[in-house]
């Protein structure tokens, strides 16, 4: 049985920014999706509804004992005019996944993603369309009861907003300089590193502030036992092309199984570029450098799609990989995922769903 | 320079709840602390405001990235009807580291604190006066700027909220069944379990959960590194009473630096016994009882004060300490602290504060 989205109308729109000054997470649209969760009703309330203030207790759980999970992906304008996402099935499934390990009730996948749907045809004016922009989605559930005590909450809000985003690159991908943190860990099997919570990125700040002391764009994460298996890089999952194969590490239980990620191995496969998702240790990258075998490095995530690393630090010694430029596959890569996410290329994996043609 | 602190009066005062029913975390008091947090200005226009409803936009990364920290404390009525604060400067100080590891701007511990007494001075009237119960007093602080992307935000909110709170336990101590959780894991050395941050606690719900089911009332923490040394229980530190020597884990980066473990650890001093800080594994905990040298086991934490250990299972063996009965030590330990904190016994360590002499 599906609920009923209800929608409730604005009096005034707002003004949409400049597509040139959009920024990232900056702007948000007119309208989001909402929906709240009782432990006596289920998810109910359904509704597109203006983008406006919450009012929530002090004594709201999430302030206090952290249930908040949240995704991350984009829709795109196509050549055509039309307005496609890219495999939100997965974002969907994940964010079930993070409702598991926090205890959070789940939610109706299919459901939301028409929800979003519908969200996004009502916004539709609010999908830019500038080279490299899109509009990013954020789905986002919170406890709200109000109360304190460290237990599962009776009451949450799911909300989706949306927030028109601009070219993470300029022109072109630009390799960026990363270093391995040895004093603060992301994330720990038995812990909640693999899935979305709000809490491992507050956790990850304080290295990162380290980071942008030393010059850094982003952390090279180890694992947390042995301080010696490379986990992500950043907010990505990372890819090493070593002596003409691509190695990235296996889901362990303390990495997050990024939708990019999934997209880069398929991608390689259908290419015949061997690909292995395998524990791989520090040492192991330096060694491959050594032999003059470590082609290439790349993070893959939603926000930068790929993000080629340019320079990797690690103790007191650097290297510089491929010369500091991007490399050759890391730039197929790229252009096919974006090509495709854009229309402007075939998708041979049905990776892509048009919104446009929804009927809720 | 000292800020001065607005009052804002509100229009009805709420009825009081009855004590018998007060539970914990339920109830709130007619008026909070609240200051406001911005890169430009520092922490700025400190009040006392009516309790009700914040008003957050949903991009407030607070529900994205979990910046979000907090303390706990009591109030005390006394027998001759003045208020007393239990070692509040611990809490302020502890809110300060968490406000270290979490990238959240310092408050000045001293004016808080003040702040706090002149909340409890206007609120006098709810701290509860049964046997056994107390003012809950619930310092947070949370990111509110509208933004998304991973990084410290520029704007927070610090409140104080405060609970009137009924007896932990009914008319004496009783002692809990516990479980050595060997799956999932509550904090690692890197990590941020040393301080008090809100995605802690939604990290340990679904090993609170898998406890519930089985029909504990508590976790046994365990190290994330080698599942082998013991951390804390439930929200509690931990505490072993072996052969008539007190060993409870040493700080070691993963655990929290409990205001009552350290005045037990004081306590006993005082008392001469034998009490040390060190690792301790939980095959150490079962070796001891099989030498019958397993005396007591007990949590201590602001809660509860002291909350005996009377059955401990680990994998498929279960051990009952001390007959599941209160231990001497454990019943002393809770007498001398609830005795000193409520100002029915001396305080030889100067650790209570009167709030009814604050002049702000
Ligand atoms: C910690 C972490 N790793 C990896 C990723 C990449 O995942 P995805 O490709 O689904 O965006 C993200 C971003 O979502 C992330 O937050
Ligand atoms: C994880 C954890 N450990 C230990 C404690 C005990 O600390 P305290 O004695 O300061 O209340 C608490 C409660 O504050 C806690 O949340």
């Amino acid at each position: 049985m599906k609920q009923e989205i209800t929608f409730i109308q604005r009096e005034q729109l707002k003004t949409k920014p400049d597509t040139a000054s959009l920024g990232f997470g900056r702007y948000f649209s007119d309208y989001m999706f909402e929906m709240d969760y009782h432990s006596d009703l289920g998810w109910f309330n359904p509704r597109i509804t203006p983008y406006e203030p919450l009012t929530l207790e002090p004594s709201s759980m999430v302030f206090h004992y952290g249930q908040a999970i949240f995704e991350g992906m984009k829709a795109y304008k196509t050549p055509d005019s039309s307005i496609q996402l890219f495999r939100p099935e997965k974002n969907m499934k994940r964010l079930n996944d993070s409702c598991d390990r926090l205890c959070i009730p789940r939610i109706d996948e299919e459901f939301l993603l028409e929800g979003i749907k519908q969200l996004i045809v009502t916004e539709k004016d609010w999908v830019p369309n500038g080279e490299g922009t899109s509009l990013y989605i954020r789905p986002f559930i919170f406890s709200t009861e109000p109360y304190l005590g460290v237990r599962p909450a009776n009451q949450y809000k799911l909300l989706v907003i949306l927030s028109p985003s601009g070219a993470y690159y300029g022109s072109q991908l630009s390799p960026v300089k990363i270093y391995v943190e040895e004093q603060y860990v992301r994330a720990v099997i038995g812990g909640v590193g693999h899935v979305k919570t709000a809490g491992n990125y507050a956790a990850s700040l304080k290295a990162q502030e380290k980071a942008d002391a030393g010059g850094y764009a982003q952390i090279l994460w180890l694992d947390a036992k042995e301080n010696k298996y490379v986990e992500e890089v950043g907010s990505m999952n990372i890819f090493f092309k070593i002596k003409g194969e691509v190695v990235t590490p296996r889901l362990n239980g303390s990495i997050l199984p990024g939708v990019t990620r999934d997209s880069v191995i398929e991608l390689l496969k259908y290419w015949n570029i061997p690909v292995r998702e395998e524990k791989i240790s520090i040492e192991e990258v330096f060694a491959a450098h050594q032999r003059g075998e470590l082609e290439e490095v790349f993070g893959a995530g939603t926000a930068a799609v790929i993000s080629p690393v340019g320079e990797l630090t690690w103790k007191d010694q650097s290297i510089t990989i491929n010369g500091n430029n991007i490399g050759q596959l890391s730039q197929d890569i790229y252009n096919e995922l974006t090509g495709i996410q854009l229309g402007k290329k075939e998708d041979p994996f049905n990776w892509t769903v048009k919104v446009t043609e929804v009927e809720v």
